[in-house]
């Protein structure tokens, strides 16, 4: 059996009851963190597993799936689990070559964000901000645009995190090229930076402004809204860092 | 202080360690579960919540915020606690008053549904299927549609949770009044039920193959997606019921 375990949004106690359970049981337990920032430590519940790079678990998945055949086998990965398309090719994979596998849930900054203030419902695509020059959320920017919804940018983890800063240079970036007047300077974003943690930062305010901000905490998210409603936008205003 | 903590998809097995800690700590703690089913028992963990339903919270919160001025109280939700508008509204009036809360995260449906085989990026706008008439959820299909995205439709549950069929039937309804061609009867869907609990079921198929089925298991969600890669209809296939 292979259990797919979220660690959550920040460290070893957002781990759940259910998954401390499973894990005291498998007798092989992976530790992937390329995919997501997290501040844990597993030893100190006990929990005694092996970091694992995104080449290993890319190529290695058949050996892991051949392990889990006949053992009890965990890959404990940040957030939840399915959401970032390395772990949902495990799933795949797993259903290709008849390889049972549990999913053990946990907290997601898909629906976290909305800790910021903003409703879910009102949120569009997801786009991911990549080192590589690419205008692909970009794209995503305009979709969502065309149906009025928000845009939440994840930022690219490697080779070292990325911070909102450099993302919202990299949108600023694609806009000179593109030049169709998507993200503009004195648009309104939010960044927020290691939310689900007591050191969570949120920051609401006009592009400008934030490229002076000292904005160098990660894991980060930026987001840039629809037309806000008024009742949004207060607790924007309320809630976040100067 | 007030902790708005998220109780996850399905049981008391899914409450984190640190969920654990701040309810051993909290002087009155509150539980509603009107805006998700959940089917666990916080008594076996030695939690004694009183039960609130949606007046009480809504028109209560009031209280609750003055109670949290002076003491440790928590207010315990399904899924994770700010996916749901009216707790996003708490977290407004809070804000408002001053009083100080604390989220604590966990699984919601919003990324779990990717446990069905469907990438989280090609997500849309989330959807609710109400049981009073409401050409909405047409609506964001549209939009959706519009940008290539997947739709998720969750189910209204009061007064009593509606189940996928209903659904469907619903949107099909709707498509008859509206008649843009958005929801035929020979289109694909996905419908899952009871997501991250040992009794899931997911089905893959055509509408007017689903209403032939027993969809009668609650929770429900509903999936309209846009055109899928081969990889994602081989998972799906695999994957689902019969």
């Amino acid at each position: 059996m292979l259990y797919l375990i979220g660690l959550g949004l920040w460290d070893e106690k957002d781990l759940s009851l259910k998954a401390l359970q499973i894990l005291k049981k498998c007798e092989e337990i992976f530790v992937e963190s390329y995919t997501s920032l997290w501040y844990g430590n597993l030893e100190s519940l006990g929990i005694k597993a092996k970091k694992i790079g995104r080449g290993e678990l890319e190529e290695g998945v058949g050996k892991i799936l051949d392990l889990a055949r006949e053992k009890e086998v965990a890959i404990l990965v940040p957030g939840d689990p399915l959401v970032a398309t390395t772990h949902s090719s495990i799933l795949t994979e797993a259903v290709k070559k008849g390889v049972k596998v549990e999913i053990v849930h946990n907290a997601s900054i898909v629906s976290a964000v909305a800790e910021i203030g903003l409703h879910i419902y009102k949120f569009g695509k997801i786009a991911s901000i990549s080192r590589h020059y690419s205008e692909y959320p970009y794209d995503i920017l305009k979709q969502n645009k065309s149906i009025e919804a928000h845009t939440l940018f994840l930022l690219d983890l490697e080779p070292e995190p990325m911070n909102a800063k450099d993302g919202l240079k990299r949108l600023l970036e694609i806009e000179e090229r593109r030049k169709e007047g998507l993200v503009k300077r004195e648009d309104l974003c939010i960044v927020a930076s290691k939310l689900g943690s007591k050191d969570k930062k949120v920051y609401f305010g006009k592009i400008e402004d934030m490229l002076k901000k000292n904005l160098e905490d990660v894991p980060a998210i930026i987001i840039l809204p629809s037309a806000l409603h008024f009742s949004e936008e207060e607790v924007l205003k309320a809630y976040s860092s100067s």
